[in-house]
C-alpha cells in the first residue's frame, strides 16, 4: 500500500512537470462541495491512502503535506506513515497554513495547480489571497486524476426517483416558482443551484449516488423562462423523464452546465460557498454575478407544515424501531454474544421493519464504555468489542424514510451506574431539556442560545467539543445548513420550521461517552409587547434511560418535562408494539 | 432657535457652493471617535439644534436629513421641526441610508464634502463604498465649521494631571514597553494611538476635556526609538512636563501629528475604527499601514491585579455613598419634597463625601415610575417629577475615583409593590445573578453568554432592548471597549481581568423601569480535563431591594447568592457607616 501511494504521487508529479507546475493543491471534496463523496471523487484517499472524511493536501515536486483535524490525527498518522506525506494538524499551534508551508518549501514565483471544480468560489479566493503575498500563484488545470487514476470508479449510474407530493406537500413547480420569485426580487434573471440536496429538494427527486444521502449528481439553472437540470439523463426512468419534460424542465447532460454558462446574460445568483470556481469562471463576461446564500438552501431549511407532519410520522416509525431495539438489547445483553457491530446491524434491522424504510441516514456510531468517548468512531466487525451486562453504551443512528430523516442518540447503562456516571448523564440531560424548553426572540442566531445546552455542564467545569445542533434534511442529508446551534458564530438565525438536532454530550475519556440527542423543530411561541418569541418542539420519540438520572440534580420543571415526554412516548408508541414490548415501554417510561 | 438653525444651514450651503460641493456629510463625532464630545466638536448640535448623543447628517444645497436611533426619535422630532431637516429613523423599515437618500435627491456625479478628521478609516471607507455605486463621490474638505461658527467654543484648555503609580500599579514606561513589544511582534516600527482613553491609560495621565470622561485631547506615536505625545502642551504643569521629557517622552502640539506622519517610514499600526481618515491620509506613502485593533485598547481592557485591588477600593467608597443615599431616600421620601433631580444631586453629594472623589462617571439616569421605562432619560430640574412614598424608582449612576470608575443601577420600591412588579423585578434579578454566577470556557465571546442574563425573562416572553454588559475603564470612560456582553456578535472574547457591567433590565412602558446593575470582573476559575474555565467576581457593593423579590421564583442557589452578597455588603460597608446607617443596612441586608 505504501509503495502504491508513492507510485501514485510519482505519477501526479510527472503530470505536474508536464504542465510546469511546482505544486498541486487538492481540496478533498467534489464539484458540489459535498460532505460525503461518491467513490469517483475520493481523490484524497486515492492519492494519500488517508480515508478520513476531511482533509486537504499540497503536493510539491519533492514534498507533500496533508491537513486534517483532531478527529483524524491518529488515523492519518498511521495511514500516512512511510508515504512521504507529512501530517499537518489543523488547529494545533505551530501548524503552518498551506500557503505558509509552501512558501517554506517552494521556489519564488511557484505555480500551484488545482482542479477548480473542487474548490468553492470562496475557497478558491481565500487560497489565492493567502498565496499571493508569498508570490505564489494558483492556476486551474482541471482534473489531473483521469490521467493517473487508471481504475477510477465511474460516476454512479444509480437511478433517480420521485419524492411524491403526498410526502413533500409542494410540487416542484411551486418550489421553483418560489425560488424564481426570490430571484426576481433580487433583480436577477437566473439562479444556479449546485448543492446536491438543494437540487433534490427543489425538484422533488431523490437518488443514491452517495451513501446515506439520497441525492444525485446534478446542477440546475433556473432562469426567468427556463428550468434546466444537468445530470446523467440515463439515470431517470423514461416515464419520469417524460413527466419532467412535460412540466417544462429541460434535461441536459451533467457537464453541459459549463458550456451553457458561457452564453448566459443578465444578473445570475450563485452561492459562493457551494458553487465551484470552475462554474464561476465559465459564466459569460456579459453576465453580472451576484453572490449570496442560495435561496433553495434557505427555503429547504424552513420545513413547511406538511413536511413537519410527515417528519412526525418518520419520528413515530423511528421511535417504534428504537423501542424494539431497546427491548431486544435488554433481552439479549448478558445472555447472548452482542458486539458493538451487532448493535449497528440491529438498529438498521429494526428500522428496516418500518414501512418505507430507505436505509440508514448515516453510518451509526456505537461506543461501548471507553469507545463511547471516541466521538467519531466508526465501528467495524473487526474493531467491535463485546458488550457485557454492565457499563455504558452510546448509540447514535438514524433512518431515511420518505416522510423524513431521523437522527437520535441514546446512552444506556447495562447494570447499576456509578454516582459519577449518573451525575455526568444528568448534567447532559439538563442540557437536552434546557435547549428543548428554551423560549427566545425571533432573529436570534444559534450561538446565542447554545448556552442553554451547555450551562449545567459548564457550571461544573465540564464541556463537549462539538456543536449542539445541526440542521436535518427532509428525506435528505442528515447534516443540512445553513443554520446551526453551536459556539461558533453563524449569522443565520433560527427560524420557525427549522429542524435541528439537540445533542449535548459529555465524554469521560477511557471510561464512557454520554450523548442524548433529540430532533427539535423551531415554532412560533407568542408575540408579546417585548417581541416575537419562538420555541422548540421535540420531535424524537424514544425514552431516555431513567436509571442514569440523579433526580436531585434536576429542577421540578426538568422532572416535569421528562415525565411528560415519557408519557407522550408511551401514548404514541405503544399502539404499534406487541404486549412484551408495550410492558417494557411502560416500565422504562415510568415517572421519576 | 429655528431660524438660527436655518441661518447656519444657509451659511454652510454658501461655503459648500464656494467649494462646488453638492452635499456635506457630518459624522457627529470628533477626531478621536469619542462617544462624548467637547463643546468644540458639538457640530451636529450647532448646525441642527438636535443635541442627542448620536446622529449623523447629510446636507444638500436644498435639503438636509439627520439619522438617529430610537432613543432619540421624540427628541429629534421636536428639535428638528421647522428647521427643514428631515428626521431619518435608524433601524426602522423603509429608512434610506445616507447614500440611498442622496441618490434620490442629488444629481448624477454629485460631490459630497466632509471633514475626514471626524470619520474613522472604516467609516470613511464604508461611506465611500456606499456612495460609489450611485456615482456619488466623497471628498475631504477639512473643517468648514471654523468659517461659519463664529462663536465656536475653544478646544478645552483644562489642565492635565498625573494618575499616580500608587493607583495605576504600572509606570507609563512599562506600559509603553508592553505596547512596543506587541508592535515589534507585529513586525511594525511604529504604532499610532488615537483613542483618548487609550492615551490617558498608557501615559498615566488624566484630564477633564470631556464631561465625565477624565481624558484630554491628544494623539500619541510610539516608534522603535521615540515616544511622541501630541497635545496642547500648555495644559501640562511645568514640573509634569519636565518629568515626561526626562522620561524620554517628546511633547508636540496637537496638530503636529498630521505633519509628522508625512515623513514616517516602515510599518505603522493603526486602529481603523479609532483612527480618523485624515490621519491615515497623512501617512507617508513610503510607510506601510497595518490595520488592527489598538494594542493599548486590548491591554487597557484587561485590568491588572493592582488595578483590580484599586477598583475594589473605589467600589467600597461607592457602596458607602450608595447606602448613605438609600438611607437618606428612606428618611426623606414622603416627608420632604424630593424630585428626580434631587436624587441625581444627592447621589453626587454622597459620592463627593468620599475621599478622592473626582466627579460623576456619567450624567445619572433617574426615573420615577413611568419615567424609569424611558431607557436613556436625562432628567433636568425642569423635567424632574416629584417622588412620593409609593411606586418604583430607578437610578443609574457612577463615580470617578483615582482608584477606579463605578457604574451602578438600583431599583427600589417606595411602598408595597404589586405582584407583577415583584415578578418583573425577580426575573431581572435572576438575570443579574445568572451572569454573575456563570462559569464558562476561555475564548468565549460575549454574545455566547448573554443568555445567562436574559433566560429568565425570555422564558416569560419578556426582554430588554439593550446590551447586558459594557466594559468599564479604570478611572476612565464608563463605557470602554473592545468587548461586551450582548446579543450582537463581537469577536473579542471575555478574558480574565476584564471589568464589565452586568445589567439586565425590564421596562414596563407607562409604569416603571427595572434595572439591576453590578460591576463584575472576569477571573480564572479552574482548569479541568475539559478546558480552562473562567468566572466572574461581583465588585459592586450595594444591597438589592429585597422588598421587590418574589422568593418563590428564585432557586435555592440564587437565594444563597443573594444572602451571601448581602452579608458581604454588610460586613464590608458597615464599618464606614454611622449607627443609624448601620442599623438601616442591617435591616436591608437581612437574609430572605
Amino acid at each position: 500500500m505504501k509503495s502504491m501511494i508513492q507510485n501514485r504521487l510519482a505519477n501526479l508529479r510527472a503530470e505536474m512537470k508536464k504542465l510546469n507546475l511546482d505544486a498541486w493543491y487538492l481540496s478533498g471534496t467534489d464539484p458540489h462541495q459535498s460532505e460525503y463523496l461518491p467513490d469517483y471523487w475520493q481523490i484524497r484517499s486515492f492519492i494519500s491512502g488517508f480515508n478520513g472524511s476531511a482533509g486537504y493536501m499540497m503536493v510539491t515536486l519533492d514534498d507533500a503535506a496533508l491537513w486534517t483535524d483532531s478527529r483524524y490525527f491518529l488515523q492519518a498518522n498511521e495511514q500516512l506513515s512511510e508515504t512521504g506525506i507529512r501530517l499537518m494538524k489543523l488547529r494545533v499551534e505551530g501548524t503552518p497554513t498551506p500557503a505558509d508551508w509552501l512558501k517554506s518549501v517552494a521556489k519564488e514565483g511557484a505555480i500551484v495547480g488545482t482542479d477548480a471544480t473542487c474548490l468553492s468560489v470562496n475557497q478558491f479566493r481565500n487560497l489565492n489571497q493567502s498565496l499571493a503575498p508569498h508570490n505564489l500563484h494558483l492556476k486551474d488545470c482541471g482534473d489531473l486524476m483521469d490521467l493517473i487514476w487508471t481504475d477510477r470508479p465511474v460516476l454512479p449510474p444509480n437511478p433517480i426517483f420521485e419524492h411524491e407530493v403526498k410526502y413533500t406537500g409542494q410540487s416542484r413547480q411551486d418550489k421553483i416558482e418560489a425560488i424564481r420569485a426570490k430571484m426576481i426580487e433580487s433583480g436577477a434573471q437566473s439562479i444556479l443551484l449546485t448543492a446536491l440536496d438543494d437540487i433534490a429538494w427543489t425538484f422533488n427527486l431523490r437518488g443514491s449516488d452517495i451513501s446515506y444521502n439520497p441525492v444525485f449528481m446534478a446542477f440546475a439553472l433556473v432562469t426567468t423562462n427556463d428550468i434546466q437540470l444537468y445530470l446523467n439523463c440515463d439515470k431517470i426512468p423514461d416515464n419520469l423523464q417524460k413527466k419532467l419534460m412535460s412540466e417544462g424542465i429541460k434535461l441536459s447532460r451533467y457537464s453541459q452546465i459549463y458550456i451553457d454558462l458561457c452564453s448566459i446574460s443578465g444578473k445570475i445568483l450563485i452561492d459562493p460557498d457551494r458553487t465551484n470556481q470552475a462554474l464561476k469562471e465559465a459564466i459569460s463576461p456579459d453576465a453580472s454575478i451576484a453572490m449570496q446564500l442560495s435561496t433553495a438552501t434557505i427555503l429547504k431549511a424552513k420545513k413547511s407544515d406538511h413536511e413537519l407532519e410527515m417528519i412526525k410520522i418518520a419520528m413515530h416509525k423511528d421511535g417504534v424501531a428504537m423501542v424494539k431495539f431497546l427491548h431486544w438489547l435488554k433481552q439479549t445483553v448478558g445472555k447472548k454474544t452482542v458486539t458493538e457491530y451487532d448493535v449497528l446491524l440491529k438498529l438498521e434491522e429494526f428500522r428496516s421493519q418500518q414501512t418505507g424504510f430507505m436505509g440508514s441516514s448515516f453510518y451509526a456510531i456505537v461506543g461501548y464504555n471507553e469507545n463511547g468517548a471516541i466521538v467519531h468512531r466508526s465501528v467495524t466487525p473487526e474493531t467491535a468489542v463485546q458488550i457485557e451486562a454492565s457499563g455504558i453504551l452510546l448509540f447514535d443512528s438514524g433512518g431515511q424514510y420518505p416522510e423524513g430523516t431521523t437522527d437520535i442518540t441514546r446512552t444506556v447503562c447495562l447494570s447499576t451506574p456509578t454516582e459519577l456516571a449518573k451525575e455526568d448523564f444528568t448534567l447532559v440531560l439538563k442540557g437536552t431539556i434546557g435547549l428543548a424548553e428554551l423560549k427566545f426572540p425571533a432573529n436570534t442566531p444559534g450561538c446565542n442560545i447554545d448556552l442553554a445546552a451547555r450551562q449545567a455542564l459548564w457550571q461544573t467545569g465540564r464541556n463537549y467539543g462539538h456543536g449542539t445542533g445541526h440542521g436535518i434534511g427532509f428525506f435528505l442529508n442528515v447534516h443540512e445548513g445553513p443554520m446551526g446551534i453551536r459556539q461558533e458564530y453563524n449569522e443565520r438565525v433560527i427560524e420557525p420550521g427549522m429542524v435541528l438536532s439537540d445533542e449535548p454530550a459529555f465524554y469521560r475519556e477511557g471510561h464512557y461517552g454520554i450523548r442524548i440527542e433529540n430532533v427539535i423543530a423551531c415554532k412560533e411561541w407568542q408575540i408579546t409587547e417585548y417581541g416575537r418569541f419562538l420555541q422548540f418542539e421535540t420531535l424524537t420519540l424514544c425514552p431516555i434511560d431513567t436509571g442514569l438520572i440523579e433526580k436531585k440534580l434536576m429542577s421540578a420543571t426538568e422532572i416535569d418535562w421528562l415525565n411528560r415526554y415519557h408519557q407522550r412516548c408511551y401514548n404514541e408508541l405503544s399502539p404499534a408494539l406487541n404486549e412484551d414490548e408495550k410492558a417494557f415501554l411502560k416500565e422504562i417510561t415510568n415517572a421519576i
